[in-house]
């Protein structure tokens, strides 16, 4: 069994890069969808949510960059429907085995018959799935590809939070060869998105493109925990590189908050910190500034902290001990900021045994240019 | 019946500048206190908290300006204690008469001796209250003092989002003359801090020490309707003079949403409007970006909006009418943007009667460049 995938250039970009990929299973196979939670939903998103919760397997996608058909109105609908059919045709497959994926500029109507000449060709220029180049060809602002591969699971992703004029769209496709059925992958699948996909921000907003494929080749019989192992550590992978892709980024936060009472408010908690915008601005500046981290931390409307079971740790350093400033010598701590890309920040509460991990990008001046300077 | 204050100085402003007021009422008077809701509360609002759940009038408070008594452990508790007991002894009260709040830097213990000797300089020297002088004394990384007048209300208070390496503080105090007793102070105090403090945001960060009183004169009989006028007037105009003074501000954005199904709605879209830092970037950078817009108002987890139904404007201007783009001059709209100081942006949700109101300020280089690089 084997996946290819054909790549075309509609014109979409600026750059006049490939902005066109067709991903083709040989056989049907078992696919579990994840979607933006945006209610301002992109067309090419309305039109595979509905096919995905009708049909659990699918042959082919489509996905185009450079251009979100969001904002598009009933015209948008049409043309992503249009692309569908056109793979269709052109893979001898029917119109609702195709789903269809879009990122790029919003309420700009795509111009369809380029897109479609251009699905012609990819279909015509099949060849096995090379995960770089499909990254490659659906990323817009991205500055990297990304991909990773384990023993039981490989993909391909783009993303880089939202730049001007566009909303950069996070898009991943996950396979895994594991015999499954709709049930097990989509268990696995929803687990992991959320230790990944639903744990990680640039800056706090939702695309509304956002999506994340898990795919079943259904080669061979593999334990669901060790698919599961995989499946995450891949898509870990691919989460982590769109936040250091994040714009502006020079660094990746580690927020982990350990020892609360339940994994809910071990998230709320662990969010809460990865989007202050205070905190992010700390990390930038490599500042050791434990209470942002506490504020942010207590900030939770449900979720009520006891400052005097709190602690507060950055890399190896504890800043705060249940409640109180330790004598830590804090120019150690910011010199282990600003030596280190990847910056660990563990917020104990000390009241229970769950935890939870989100990464952030930093808050930079970059990140400002990047999306205040160029105006429509 | 007239209100005191005593101002002097303890030495905890590195500009040297008054950081003491006591403010003193010749007889006690209603009022009525809300504090931040964040679970690590400074020491002060603890302590003043415990008062006003249990006694609803007083005679006087005190705050300081330059340390926030936050993050200070049991030290910390005994010390708002203490001044609360220096003022008493100085004005002959009770020590349950008198709330205490601090504002400043986090996490260093208050120089005690030096405050408790400034309490009692400040209370030597009463005098007629005035609000510009009174702001000016609690103000911290504040460019201009805040205070408003109208009939039947006047106030001050202080407040420009979070400089490093303090947590500043949003403070305010209302008065008005009227007769009401505290049931009817309350239900006034509640409805205004929803419309005004509770819908202003700088960086989308909760403090540890915000406090927003409102005090009864008990002076004259005056229809309720009217004192809520007047109190909301004066309140909003603090908030906003705290949103303009937002930290590396350049513009006050008015979010507004309209034709909400209800109230909460509203309020909940134009907050994550109001908090979006593409939506803060676009406003900096005068970019009539409805894209970013849309995107932020259907992200409110708990509450769908129709894009078909949605519409956008900013100024007078409308980029989006039920889910489609207009046809708008958007370089027109860039020059509005660019020409006012306060940008109006309009989300029509075409569903409904309700409507909110939020302020926010731009996101900007100096805001970085304020959070980032004045490192500990």
């Amino acid at each position: 069994m084997s996946v290819l995938m054909g790549i075309s250039k509609a014109g979409l970009k600026p750059s006049g890069r490939e902005d066109l990929l067709v991903v083709y299973f040989e056989k049907p196979l078992p696919v579990s969808a994840v979607y933006t939670k945006n209610y301002f939903k992109a067309a090419p998103v309305i039109h595979s949510q509905n096919l995905t919760d009708r049909r659990k397997e699918f042959r082919a996608f489509v996905v185009n960059s450079g251009n979100a058909n969001c904002g598009t109105g009933e015209e948008g609908l049409r043309h992503a429907e249009l692309m569908a059919e056109r793979v269709a045709k052109n893979l001898n497959l029917k119109r609702e085995e195709v789903l269809v994926f879009s990122t790029g500029i919003i309420g700009v109507p795509l111009p369809i018959d380029r897109v479609l000449e251009a699905i012609d060709t990819a279909c015509g220029n099949l060849e096995p799935l090379d995960l770089k180049r499909a990254s490659e060809a659906i990323s817009t602002t991205d500055r990297f590809p990304k991909y990773a591969r384990e023993k039981y699971a490989f993909g391909f992703g783009k993303g880089a939070g939202m730049i001007h004029p566009n909303m950069a769209t996070m898009l991943a496709y996950v396979f895994t060869p594991a015999k499954l059925d709709y049930e097990e992958l989509r268990k696995i699948h929803l687990e992991v998105n959320e230790k990944t996909f639903n744990s990680i921000t640039v800056d706090g907003c939702t695309s509304t493109n956002d999506s994340f494929l898990l795919i079943s080749l259904n080669e061979e019989e593999i334990p669901a925990s060790r698919v599961k192992e995989d499946v995450f550590k891949v898509s870990q992978k691919i989460a982590k590189l769109i936040v250091a892709d994040g714009e502006g980024a020079t660094k990746v936060g580690i927020v982990r908050v350990i020892n609360a009472l339940h994994r809910e408010k071990a998230k709320a908690i662990a969010e809460k910190v990865a989007v202050s915008e205070l905190v992010k601005t700390a990390l930038f500046g490599c500042d050791p500034n434990w209470g942002r981290i506490a504020a942010a931390a207590g900030s939770v409307p449900d979720y009520p902290i006891n400052p005097n079971s709190l602690s507060i740790y950055i890399g190896e350093y504890k800043l705060l001990e249940r409640g109180t400033p330790t004598d830590v010598n804090l120019e150690e701590v910011a010199k282990y900021m600003r030596e280190h890309k990847e910056v660990l920040i563990t917020v104990d509460l000390g009241e229970g045994n769950a935890d939870w991990t989100y990464y952030t990008s930093d808050l930079t001046y970059d990140y400002v240019k990047l999306n205040a300077e160029y105006t429509t």
